[in-house]
């Protein structure tokens, strides 16, 4: 038995877009959805009663992070993530692939990820770090990498990231995949798509010699391949063949990139599973997105640039320590319907992020996680009433990048 | 008109506490009542929605924070620290006087202050270099000091205090006052009190020509006096003579000496106006100063100390990080009503701050904060159903320091 039913709904006409419903052990997620992201089983700074109150459906845990801290047989014996960290509603978890290419194997060579644009990509030096040390980290089983808290050795299999994800229990979970570098020769693009698919059907396999995960859990599959046509295509053709409960698509991408990439690739998964963009959260890259056949998206942007005082309103970002603010009693939008906007003036925000009261973050948290839970409800309901290239319009003629 | 109410309603046989109720122009506190402080216009980490949940009945914010960071001037023009930090409820300053002589005048010169025992004690060094800096920086009019944020100068005379603390515009607000240590000299308390004596009746008189602010905000003088019987009982009378709405009993206390200095305080003091004991929070020293006369009690200790994982329970403090907890799948305590124990665990709370996450913080704040709400509140009953006594001896029995 699936542990997951998903049921289109509305379709966007003329586009591959459409709302549905994705009924999971934990409850259902109305989709397209915005999925905020727990990283160590809580979504940073706020309460699981704030995340209820914003609206919130589903939280992502990463793997990696969990797997290190506090650890997959802790939580397990907790009862799961839902239990552990008290979240009634649907919970996923990523596959540990990303975290663990990007923070894992460069760990203690003093390399860190750069935001460039929107997404993330690793620095170059740490892209040459990675090619040097893939060759010894990366084997034909899995990767070698080292914790970034203790820096002790840790190897991860395809079939070890599935029981890890097995006893931290989330109700959609994801195959172990190699997450690429936009900035990778199609050569090392080639090498890393062939090992994601093996993996992939290994992870399937994994999977499904458990049943009792398996009615319980859905798992779904990763999409790479970069930004190059052929490849990108080949993996929804492979990946799209197997039998997921639904996909991921993955991968770093330039924000030029990123419609192309994501239209390829629907264009050719099949269009009756839920489909998750990866690590994609602004706001016009969901319009995007959600109009290219994408139906869940997950992003650390809302909490991540709330925390330093950088806050979406209709308009665009506003850096809430912008002087103009300072003596500013008014809302960050007086119709926005958050518990900050209700309640909290841009002068008194400002303030307790200049004093560095933590308070600040939260309250930053709880409105940027609503403007974008609430944009993508918006956009869910425009597909529903046949709006949406009127709403688009109108949202992306006022938001400034 | 006076800003403020206070109506006696059972007082506790043979000793000096009372159960009360003191209207304010923003609703009534039940006493004895515990004050979390809110220095810089938020109890730190927490919403006043979470505030109002735990049952919170007034907060305190801090004059020498709030002055330097937003100003004063800002709170003014948000409508008061009520409409600036959007709490309902009933609200306090303090003078300013206790952060101007430990953190205004120490500034730059290296020494902060050690917690000594369960109350805060400065350095000898820093004792010491006050000596020497007092002679300049204390004169009969104020004290000039130091901004701990950017080291910039400033001056408060008693007139400023309160004209800072009208900007500010809370319900309750104090005399400013020198807190001196129980370290200083007898002649150096002689100094420091008369020059508290003074700068009250000035404060008083300041005050009473503001009409519009002494009809909405409630002055208290405070008593000074270190831990000399002579002293205390004399500032008890002279402050006790004037027409203070209230009293604060003021000074950093060996914990031996509390109980002491205040029934001195106590039996000289009116017993017609509230009493607020100033900084105090700790559990056992709540019952000393209620049987001992105190109304109304604030302390950072229920922030402070759970921010750093140390929580209160029945049987005393625990440390969240502590191995036995790793795998504790229990709450704090199942009978305590708190947000954090009805929804979490032990084992939860330690992954949090092992995680360095944020929420822990938070949800070890809503329960310490809720813990001595709560017992306040037991206390309370407890002279209401007249059985303080058995109350008080059953509880600390249980209790380690």
């Amino acid at each position: 038995m699936a542990a997951i039913k998903f049921q289109i709904e509305k379709r966007l006409k003329g586009k591959m877009g459409r709302a549905a419903r994705l009924e999971t052990p934990h409850g259902s997620i109305l989709t397209p959805a915005f999925v905020p992201v727990g990283t160590k089983a809580n979504v940073k700074t706020l309460t699981v009663k704030q995340l209820e109150e914003i609206g919130v459906q589903a939280v992502l845990g990463n793997t990696y992070h969990l797997y290190l801290q506090p650890g997959d047989e802790l939580i397990k014996a907790a009862g799961g993530l839902n239990k552990f960290m008290n979240w009634p509603g649907p919970t996923m978890t990523d596959s540990g692939g990303f975290q663990v290419f990007s923070l894992g194997v460069a760990y203690g060579k003093g390399i860190s990820k750069i935001l460039k644009g929107e997404t993330e990509l690793l620095l170059p030096e740490a892209q040459d770090l990675r090619d040097q040390v893939s060759l010894v980290s990366i084997d034909h089983d899995g990767v070698m990498f080292k914790s970034n808290i203790d820096g002790s050795s840790h190897y991860f299999t395809p079939e070890k990231s599935i029981e890890v994800q097995h006893n931290i229990g989330a109700d959609i979970i994801f195959a172990f995949d190699e997450c690429t570098s936009p900035t990778e020769s199609v050569t090392y693009q080639r090498q890393a798509l062939d090992r994601t698919h093996r993996w992939a059907k290994r992870c399937l396999v994994y999977h499904q010699s458990k049943p009792e995960n398996a009615s319980q859990q859905a798992l779904f599959g990763i999409v790479q391949g970069g930004r190059d046509e052929r490849l990108r295509k080949e993996s929804a053709q492979i990946i799209g063949q197997m039998d997921f409960d639904g996909f991921g698509i993955g991968g770093s991408f330039a924000k030029e990139d990123m419609n192309t990439a994501v239209e390829w690739v629907n264009s050719v998964l099949p269009d009756d599973r839920p489909r998750h963009l990866l690590g994609i959260g602004e706001p016009e890259d969901l319009f995007g997105g959600i109009e290219n056949g994408c139906d869940l998206f997950d992003c650390v942007a809302p909490t991540r640039i709330g925390r330093n005082g950088s806050i979406y309103t209709k308009e665009g970002k506003i850096n809430i320590l912008n002087a103009e603010f300072r003596q500013n009693f008014n809302a960050i939008d007086p119709d926005c319907q958050c518990y900050t906007c209700q309640n909290f003036t841009l002068a008194y925000l400002g303030h307790l992020f200049r004093a560095k009261e933590v308070l600040g973050g939260t309250l930053a948290s709880i409105h940027n996680i609503y403007f974008i839970t609430n944009l993508v409800n918006n956009i869910r309901q425009s597909i529903l009433e046949e709006n949406f290239q009127s709403f688009k319009e109108n949202f992306l003629r006022l938001y400034k990048k």
